[in-house]
């Protein structure tokens, strides 16, 4: 044995066994703490019937955004938005945020301006406070910290957990749209630096450019389905690609699944921006990340009240797990779904 | 006027107006929201007669913390209890923490290994969970965000805003300690800087070091005062300098205060230190930050109660806002008190 001290690299665990290492001996001890970390959103309980369930994201320049391409304003919106996806993801309602920055003094006051009016604007839209937040300079570029507080009946709540043999697997809108829009602006980005005199062709992709750059969370579908009364047994929102999502609920389920192939929801412009790319759009779909869509399950007794209803899709059904999670194509073999998404922690 | 789009750098403005332009137009919308930004924590209705309380601090690497001499473990340590500190001032009892970190490929498991012990001490010795958060990797350095959530009855909560005239003002411990011991840990790094060979000279200072490096939350105080019967009218944590928490406390109470110079406690160590450095230790405790001690005030009729209490002193009382806020030096004439705490946006 070597009696050096051990180096092991960030990419050598990835993200997720990472976090298990660095925190799966942490206990929970205060009573209150109903879920901890391992879904959207942590769940505490209000001591009554209500309970409230927080989430956080950081997001970091030239990790999580560009700001070459990336305007201020959305990416503000866009910084709110993607914590709401987590706290409906819980069947919850967004109430509160706090908003943390860190900005180099290659910023103006100006700019954050423009940040802040995004900001302002998402909060505004989805009827949540900004309650507090943290200020300061930073040595490098920006860095955004959001927390989101939602609130929820403690029995309303529905974790990544729940999902059934025979459930039916939902989404909502469609999937790849924003990954095929961040393939463009990356085209672009790279075109202007090769030729300044070069101007971005982004005509007829106004769509996919708005779901990377101004993407919305699902704010009412979970009450539609509801209203029709129907409760999801699980969900998860698509931050990191449907593959990666329907895999964490199959782990948390203990199930498996089957997808169809033609069945998950792709828009005209992610398919013609993927064939541009020579990329199969079911790839974009799968692996792409950043849809902020819900990936849910609901009892096979919903079918009626969910088939056909308007922005949702059921792209398949829950199965026992010693089947496995599989991607089932039109012809031919059956996949096995494994997790392509994103890595935030990915090597170069 | 200029066509010219205008350009304002972040230090004209400093922290607080900085904030008062990006937030100042906010509105609250949800009938939860108790209390927004502009306290040490943003106060949330349970429903019933609880509130949650939620706090949040961003810290970054060259900006908050210099890894040179600053131990992993006490950073973990210090990253939660600078948040729980927050929880505190709120006369609240911390219960959940989120935390958020971005790392670049400098770090090793390892070393987050050691970050994570030292999150882990904290969340045992205060019993608080560590219940979410976000791991990424970064372009620079070490970010790390940490949100803290805490409950009180409704009734019990202590703001900035409750202070009157004739209070007593009283802050638990000693200040300017972290102040030195930054100053020590600083100055031995340049010597090192100029001399690899040279072992830094740290003996004798193991207090201020422990209270710039490990510093610890006033968890039991108010405790201690409540059994006795008192309840503080408003209360602040000191992480910028008694001279900024004051003048927080008085602008937000609409009072005035005298503080008297030889009534603030300073530490043998704080006071030695700052000799070395021909620095007055009345203006390292007035202007250090980072104490995270807790600065109140009590109606008169608590002075018996107060008086003489461990780690607590009483170092002024309440006046009208119209006498502003003095320094009452031994001799002389009084001193304005004014914030020359530290600014989170400095110029360089």
């Amino acid at each position: 044995m070597s009696k050096e001290q051990k180096r092991t690299e960030l990419y050598e665990l990835g993200e997720f066994r990472l976090i298990e290492r660095l925190i799966g001996s942490f206990d929970a001890s205060q009573k209150d703490t109903i879920k901890g970390v391992g879904d959207d959103a942590a769940v505490i309980s209000c001591g009554n019937s209500d309970c409230m369930v927080v989430t956080t994201d950081l997001l970091l320049e030239g990790i999580h955004f560009d700001l070459t391409y990336f305007p201020l304003k959305h990416l503000g919106y866009k910084s709110v938005v993607v914590n709401l996806s987590d706290i409906y993801a819980m069947n919850a309602k967004p109430g509160q945020i706090t908003v943390s920055i860190g900005v180099s003094k290659r910023f103006s006051v100006e700019e954050l301006d423009e940040l802040y009016a995004g900001i302002k604007l998402a909060c505004e839209r989805y009827g949540v406070d900004l309650v507090g937040g943290d200020t300061s300079s930073s040595m490098t570029g920006l860095t955004i910290s959001v927390t989101a507080i939602g609130r929820a009946k403690a029995d309303e709540i529905v974790y990544r957990s729940g999902a059934k043999i025979n459930d039916l697997i939902c989404v909502t809108g469609n999937l790849g749209a924003a990954y095929m829009g961040l393939q463009l602006l990356e085209r672009e980005k790279r075109i202007f630096q090769s030729n300044n005199a070069a101007q971005p062709k982004l005509e007829g992709y106004d769509y996919i450019l708005e779901r990377i750059l101004k993407p919305e969370a699902r704010a009412g579908v979970i009450d539609k389905i509801r209203e029709l009364g129907v409760k999801p047994t699980s969900m998860i929102d698509i931050s990191d690609g449907l593959s990666s999502e329907l895999l964490h609920i199959c782990k948390n389920s203990n199930v498996g699944c089957r997808i169809y192939m033609e069945k998950i929801p792709i828009d005209e412009q992610t398919a013609k921006m993927a064939s541009e790319f020579n990329i199969e759009p079911i790839v974009a779909a799968l692996n792409g990340g950043e849809d902020y869509e819900l990936l849910f399950t609901v009892p096979l007794s919903g079918f009626q009240a969910i088939d056909g209803l308007d922005g949702v899709h059921i792209i398949g059904h829950v199965v026992d797990a010693m089947l496995g999670a599989y991607l089932v194509p039109p012809t031919g073999e059956d996949i096995q779904i494994t997790a392509q998404g994103w890595n935030a922690l990915r090597k170069e």
